[in-house]
């Protein structure tokens, strides 16, 4: 049976405007891969409700999950919650089992609990909270998303709440052989190789170290012994 | 006017595995927004044919300009070539002027053109080619749509080459006011002056440093006098 397939939905501005450099997509594609999850695609797109939706119903109908990052804070520009509720047609208010878990969290803190604060228990109805371990405020569950902060702590801790309850695949084996060589130089017998092993996944990555050109290639399959049995090819094959 | 948009297209399982670290957006997006293009979306996609044809289909009807990264290369897996030449319905086959570049190049370092480095020249009809001053092997652009390499150093300068040719807006201004308090304490005087700014993009980003929370506050826009005016009244509003 193949794995269950994801994609991840980034939101925020200040992505897309360079100020701050994502690295939820890594840790979700790293986390997915060893739950046998396979990520196929991610998005971002900036703080606007019609591209959220538009992107939370292509990729919801698209693969078995979908994950989002952003945009679920107390402030003027978090709309990710309320977009989701429209995507799925479901009604969003302040729902009293995120107030409660809230109220306790700024009781014991003693902070206040404002009406920017109380704007993090909007939550759609029908959906399942997400537990945060780290500022209380939760994410939550509707139908195949799974809608996470941005903040990568929250992001993370999120991600290691909501992954043990999905149910995973074979977990991706990998293997990569690194050739400090041109690439060009390997392509031959590299594609031939690929080509008799066609369940798995042959990538060959090319970089460029100290002004020297070399090139890692990757092996991946759910088969240790098929993955095995390619790098062995590939040895021989780019032997001299 | 409004400033032109833009999407990126990274292409590549080793991304999504998790296996690498994509820098490209964040390099594109800071390029862009210094020339006043506005990036709108980006989308990460596997090494699967259909995936990028849908994608640059998709990306280069709803922006001024695309740029991709990834693909390019001399191995099995290196499709994207193909696939935009696909999306535009355009002949593609080893042309003449990018044959040109890669046999001087070969010959001034002594590697020898083969058939996987040919694979390099492949250039759809009607493209123009993207200059690589790092290893030659070229860029082009087709339409709407500016096909650069992965590998970051590549990627880099081929954005360096290609966005002189391209018409910018009004670079966009940003101030950054750091609060070391929870956002949820200042979201309230911030929505207010958001909404009097309709004007100006307004993001509030929160951190946690040191166990403690913070947010910075960015103010966006294209006119200098609006932004001040703005960093000014949030300043007064979120005085203790």
């Amino acid at each position: 049976m193949p794995n269950p397939t994801a994609a991840m939905l980034v939101i925020g501005d200040e992505i897309l405007s360079g100020r701050t450099r994502d690295s939820n997509m890594h840790h979700l594609a790293k986390a997915l891969t060893e739950h046998g999850i396979d990520l196929k695609e991610a998005r971002v797109v900036s703080d606007h409700a019609a591209s959220i939706v538009a992107a939370v119903k292509a990729l919801s109908a698209a693969h078995d999950h979908v994950f989002t990052s952003g945009g679920i804070g107390p402030t003027h520009d978090d709309i990710t919650a309320d977009c989701i509720a429209e995507a799925f047609g479901a009604h969003i208010d302040v729902r009293e089992d995120a107030r409660a878990l809230l109220a306790a969290h700024y009781q014991r803190t003693g902070m206040e609990m404002n009406a920017a604060r109380l704007r993090m228990a909007r939550i759609p109805d029908g959906a399942t909270l997400i537990d945060n371990p780290v500022s209380t405020a939760p994410g939550f569950t509707i139908g195949n998303v799974h809608v996470m902060a941005g903040v990568p702590a929250v992001f993370e801790a999120m991600v290691a709440s909501v992954l043990p309850t999905l149910t995973g695949g074979a977990p991706l084996i990998s293997e990569t052989l690194r050739v400090d060589r041109p690439e060009g130089e390997i392509a031959g017998p590299l594609g031939d190789v690929a080509g008799r092993y066609a369940d798995l996944s042959i990538g060959c990555y090319p970089f460029i170290r100290d002004g020297r050109p070399g090139a890692n290639v990757v092996i991946r399959g759910t088969e240790g012994d098929r993955v095995k049995a390619a790098l062995n090819d590939l040895v021989t094959a780019f032997a001299p």
